[in-house]
């Protein structure tokens, strides 16, 4: 049998092999005619729907703390839109109207969003992608209510390869990249929720296949490549070979070097104590980014001060050689937390977010998980625990923060409680951080460049709209060269930098990111061993010259062709 | 009689002598108790609520319209919050229960805003700050309804001092700056909406006076000195000399430069006809900014190519000598216009906003736009056009904008029509275009910095969220050297480099930026004189020893004292 190629939008830059399975159809194309009005008990049907209603929130909600978890807060917000459409009031008075009108729950439920998907289908662009939404709410109360048994891909053989007409947020939500090989969709473009969900992991995908995807059966033998954009049915041996080469990167658990001899700490992101365990399996050589979100999010009050002294005692007992760097609560506009006071914004990203509210409103908050970090640094075996402070845009509040970290020192102290002071760092997201690198250096240990809100403030593209998608890229020549601000000023200094957004996990810009010089790139768990071979392969003078080449192109285009033409 | 001086915040650094005017209190203390409900014509009250209602929503439109007008649409939006308070569906609800329980229409209202006003009152900051933004709704109801005649602020006599509680967006909507000499509030901080408007039009203004100007008698000689924040009461004459001195500045025709001989061209921002007009009058050297919004806005189509092309003729024709820049239209997110499809926004300031709508879904708009500019450049006496292209952050717009200038110029050649090529220029808003300016400045012939922009970009703190104002600020030393990076890549090159922002309007900022190196400074009309002055009084070598200074600050404070002790 000959091996046949498919083509469509590689999104994650790797390669997996493994049993194809197709998810799907919409669960509303099964429901078949509505039985006679009079057959239908109205109320019992009312009951139905509301008893559904409560399963999807809770769902949802669920669903909204997982991928906040695994992708951070702005790709966790769909969930809320989500939410916003089972209680959106039009929609409910709707569904009501068809129940009066005899309809039975699920038909009362397609009928009803059905009207209004059309409504946002007809729109353009982003409009568009609401009926995506909508559809995703509508089957999820489809599934409840018809009490469908659907392909649970949560547990999925491991192995399998995901194959769909395209994979909604909640879809996505329940993949587990340990044990699926990859997922190819019909639809969908690069910047979906799935290809987000796909790069952000390290999961081989292909989005946009086509129709051409659908003639696939089920079973067959498929290899993804995230690279290339393809999609290989029944696979040649040596394409089997090279994607196994591709996917079974070695772990590696030493720290790895430039070929030519120049060390690259390898850290991995964390949102979770889940993340920590896979971090150690994938052989990062510490945590880079250790999100504290989850300790606060979906809690009635805040974690207590001992709570948080054993999360970060055993984050730091997971790397006895290695470090972890904590980053504080990064809450804001977009973030919401039930105990804190929290008014809207008009535009959240450009709000009272990260520091601010660690220097403001969640004062007390701070203090407490400084005290928790600092008793956790004193009582570390070994690992070495640093403390950054998110969303720095002025010196002042770095200085505030080290008063403070100062001030919860001198209390443990008192109280004769052991603590040890913590590397003491900030994340460079904002353009401001990046200007004042050199005023930030002169009182930190670090700095850590986080990608995807620097990206969104010096493009003014923000995270989430599509319409502006295009702009918020790694291979724009101004992130590119605010990057290089930030680095291009510790040079010389005893202070390291390091990255930890989306761009350190993608192994075709390492090189790049070597030669730009970071210290440490930290990436998600699983990204590890790729970054670690790549640094590898990487030769640091080489990297140099690509970064200065890249940094004096004028366009996104240019940028990409000098990679391209490097790889 | 001695003078008497009250503190409190300066907002405009001027000072004005006049007239002490009382405005206020508020219609709703005025109201007495309700009659016998049994005497009450439920129904005719409630018409009179809806009539009453709709004037409210009319008068909001065009107060929306002139702020927009005369401070932009950031400052506008606060009256689309009013129409959205206006038609709240709780609070209608709560009136149409009191006018069921039999009270007066004008008694309902109050009634009911009263309650969600206590609501919001106990909030912190920013909600509380909405209680005030019913309050003015509910006593636009209110006065409507009571056909009260209150002081008109758009009628006081030449030379007024207003004194007033606060002044609500709605007062500083009707306030006129060629008339009234300066204003003083009992509360109220720098970042009110009475406060922006002042420093923007340059009208003399102290907030905050504290309880100490009640005691100032209706009619009483005042003098405003906006540059120490002091209030001071029958002044002395040496103090009202100074006064005088301060606001009646020079108006002068010809340019002017540097008392070391360099030229500073000092231009007018306009959003209107009538700005054009005003400029001419306080001797502006031409136009830095001309808005296109008030063209677009509030119409139920867009205007005309020739409606087009006569006001821009009619501009130039004010500067014969001198150069109007004009901005293409720059509408998004944030700003409304009816004909235009607009999806909505979580974060409208990073979105689809500027040159990613004119290159996008309004290209026949910016064609149209172009195709106008054009055609008024070639049948231009002596005025020279300039246009410039708002919210850049990528060469590759400057490229497709350059190319639609090409492609409108061949069609009007084509066609025979009288033409001729404008200079071109880009704003530079965005932290992008700051890192590009050098790659920029290969493609065009002027760059023109809207700080008001930048300064939210670069520090991520959104115009108009009160919790970060203190961090969107032009002395934070990253806004600073943002700015240095657009100025220095001009250097030695043939473009010319201006500024446009609330920044250039601020006469002790005027040093700073002739020492940054700025060929043009674009101010409010009512600003020329001042800024003029300013600029002839300073030494250029002085200023950029100062601009040196400056950069080199780490802290907003750092540069606040430097700036300080030059004066």
């Amino acid at each position: 049998m000959t091996e046949r190629r498919l083509s469509g939008t590689g999104v994650a830059p790797r390669s997996g092999a493994g049993t194809g399975v197709w998810y799907g159809p919409d669960a509303a194309v099964a429901l078949g005619d509505p039985p006679d009005p009079d057959s239908v008990d109205a109320e019992r049907e009312r009951d139905r729907f509301e008893e559904a209603r409560e399963v999807a929130r809770e769902e949802l909600r669920r669903a909204r703390d997982r991928t906040a978890e695994r992708l951070g807060e702005s790709e966790a917000a769909v969930f809320d839109a989500h939410v916003q459409f089972l209680d959106d009031p039009q929609i409910t008075e709707d569904v009501d109207a068809e129940l009066d009108a005899g309809y039975p729950a699920e038909h009362a439920v397609r009928r009803a969003f059905d009207r209004v998907i059309e409504e946002f289908a007809d729109l353009d662009g982003r409009m568009a992608e609401r009926a995506d939404d909508l559809r995703d709410v509508r089957d999820r109360l489809l599934r409840l209510l018809l009490d469908e048994e659907r392909t649970d891909l949560a547990a999925l053989p491991p192995g399998s390869v995901v194959l769909a007409e395209r994979l909604t947020p909640s879809d996505t939500a329940r993949l587990d990249p340990d044990r699926i090989a990859g997922f190819a969709t019909v639809s969908g473009g690069p910047t979906s929720h799935a290809a987000i969900f796909a790069r952000s992991l390290g999961l081989p995908a292909v989005v946009g296949v086509g129709e051409a995807l659908r003639d696939v059966d089920d079973g067959a033998e498929v290899v993804v490549d995230g690279s290339e954009g393809t999609v290989v049915v029944d696979p040649a041996e040596s394409t089997l070979e090279a994607a196994a080469a591709d996917a079974d990167v070695e772990v590696r658990r030493d720290p790895v070097a430039t070929a030519d001899g120049t060390p690259i700490e390898v850290a991995a992101n964390a949102g979770t104590e889940a993340d920590v365990r896979a971090a150690v399996e994938h052989g990062a050589d510490g945590i880079g980014l250790f999100r504290t979100e989850f300790l606060f999010l979906d809690q009635s009050s805040p974690p207590t001060e001992d709570e948080q002294y054993d999360v970060y005692r055993e984050a730091l007992a997971a790397f006895p050689d290695g470090r972890v760097v904590v980053r504080t609560l990064d809450v804001g506009g977009d973030k919401p937390v039930d105990y804190l006071d929290r008014p809207e914004s008009e535009n959240p990203f450009l709000g009272e977010r990260g520091v601010r509210r660690s220097l403001g409103p969640d004062a007390d908050l701070f203090e407490t998980q400084l005290r928790a970090l600092l008793r956790a640094a004193g009582d570390a075996d070994g690992g070495r625990l640093s403390v950054m402070v998110p969303l720095v845009s002025t010196v002042e509040e770095v200085d505030a923060a080290t008063e403070t970290l100062d001030s919860v020192a001198a209390d443990l102290d008192a109280d004769g409680v052991s603590n040890a002071r913590p590397e003491f760092g900030v994340m460079v997201e904002t353009p401001a951080a990046a200007f004042l690198a050199e005023d930030l250096l002169d009182r930190v240990d670090f700095l850590s460049v986080g990608t995807n809100d620097l990206a969104q403030y010096v493009m003014a593209a923000a995270r989430g709209d599509e319409r502006v998608a295009g702009l918020r890229d790694y291979r724009q020549p101004a992130v590119l060269r605010a990057i290089e601000a930030t680095v291009a000023a510790a040079a010389g200094t005893d202070a390291w930098v390091g990255i930890c957004g989306e761009m350190a996990g993608d192994p075709d810009l390492t090189p790049l990111l070597v030669g730009l010089g970071f210290d440490e790139l930290s990436v998600s768990p699983p990204a590890v061993p790729q970054i670690k071979r790549a640094v590898a392969e990487t030769t640091r003078s080489d990297a140099r010259e690509l970064a200065r080449r890249a940094l004096a192109a004028a366009t996104k285009q240019e940028v990409t062709e000098i990679l391209d033409a490097s790889r």
